[in-house]
């Protein structure tokens, strides 16, 4: 696989004392497999990866895997040491994944040279495709153009998952990716994301579109055949989700949007909060429109 | 206690397979225990805490607690769980630790309120001091005045280690701190440190003094004492080591100069790196003159 068209992030089911909720997890891979996404991701940032352990991690992965069919699992496999990375690319790899998302998970600010090293190990240990997964908001850590190009030569690192450029335009971004690797590009921050897809991105990479992949989908036809006018009507539908994302934390936010759709009623771990029930009307009018 | 002077942090010596060297911790802790400095600190960020697992943390607070006599030992305990770092501050506080260090490490950004949650859940566990570590270097969280004033009201919390200002003078940061809480004021970021406990800082919390307590212990004294040109002099003669850990980040070096220095030959976990051998030269050039 490769990730282009929609990929819908999942959040990962969990109950306050870390067990797996598989059923849950289930229910919401059913909910959004069909044709409006190319498949599904779970243990990426609103997966809580970081937070759960190897095994509930590798449990998280084989019951998607299950749950999915014939629509390919992304899973992620971010972790601060590259022993436990390579060790969590195994368990993917033997869970049934079809891609590895691999962000560079930070605690001391890392090096090019190191996390060069740490791709590098990683892509040894599996035939799997692999993901570029870039979030300095989250790593701390900025892939700069040189280090994307010298992992784009990794033979299985094959797509970059990006968040929405601040100095410079999408269409400028990936006319130098494209000018200097052979990189399939996506974007997440979802509230960007239509605009990326204009302008010609691969791949939303949509935590939206693990509730809400119908619209998101119709999205994504809409701006990949280049109807901008239709796929501006559905972003506008999506803007005041969008806007609880920016000011609150998408985290925060898709934990009660799925309690309050009724698919589970969890909090994040702590110290990560769900969404404060004061915002939940104003949660529950950007939602409505969407299922 | 309370983080008053001279607290040296010590990196902790692990295999690259993960196994705690016992003898070489507790070498480091003998070498570093003495009139020069006031406390011991364990698990820090130099410490790697955050690297290794539940069982290898205790086993450091207890081997160095053992080795450090009278000596107080602070162990840190951040996790990206609440869960977590409650049961490593139990853990400390079993391992006889006299105070615990407490940074809210991050992966998906932390809101104000959730890291005052996290505290007071921690806080509630044992009755140790706590320490606040304030390093958005590497948790990506800054705390804001009113959110320290806020954890400052905790009954046990007491300090906070904070980074070097970078919009304001310590002079004035410290006035503002001391305006409305009783925290004892520390720092770290050791190339500023002499000038913070020349403008009235209470604590030194030093890597170099993990390797190198007599001059950091004589810097310290010199500059408590509010003579500014033996604190000088001293802070000059360490200079290219604050050269070297700003320009390649003091995990890197340490792990170097501890083999250097013969006190153990390890790396830290990949994908973190040790200083390259290109290095070595000025390495062994810059801490030369300290031992």
């Amino acid at each position: 696989m490769n990730a282009v068209g929609l990929n819908a992030f999942l959040p990962t089911p969990v109950t306050d004392d870390g067990a797996l909720l598989h059923s849950h997890l289930e229910t919401m891979v059913d909910r959004v497999v069909g044709p409006d996404i190319q498949s599904i991701s779970v243990l990426g940032s609103i997966g809580i990866a970081p937070y759960l352990s190897r095994r509930q991690r590798r449990e998280v992965v084989e019951t998607a895997v299950a749950a999915a069919g014939s629509t390919p699992v992304v899973a992620g496999i971010g972790a601060l040491r590259t022993d436990d990375a390579c060790r969590l690319a195994e368990d993917a790899a033997r869970g049934g994944a079809s891609m590895l998302l691999l962000t560079p998970v930070s605690y001391l600010p890392l090096a090019s040279g190191e996390v060069y090293a740490h791709f590098k190990a990683v892509a040894r240990v599996t035939d799997l495709p692999i993901c570029i997964y870039s979030n300095p908001a989250t790593t701390g850590f900025t892939f700069g153009l040189p280090l994307l190009a010298q992992l784009a030569d990794l033979p299985t690192v094959r797509a970059a998952k990006l968040p929405l450029p601040t100095d410079t335009s999408i269409a400028d971004e990936l006319a130098t990716l494209r000018g200097s690797t052979d990189l399939v590009v996506g974007y997440s921050g979802d509230w960007g994301c239509a605009e990326a897809l204009l302008q010609g991105a691969d791949c939303w990479h949509s935590v939206a579109a693990g509730l809400f992949p119908r619209v998101a989908g119709a999205l994504t036809a809409a701006a990949r055949a280049g109807n901008r006018q239709e796929a501006e009507r559905l972003n506008n539908i999506l803007a005041p989700l969008w806007s609880l994302f920016r000011k609150h934390g998408s985290i925060r936010v898709i934990y009660a949007a799925a309690a309050l759709l009724g698919q589970y009623d969890a909090h994040p771990p702590l110290p990560l909060r769900r969404l404060d029930r004061v915002y939940w009307p104003e949660l529950f009018s950007a939602i409505a429109p969407l299922s």
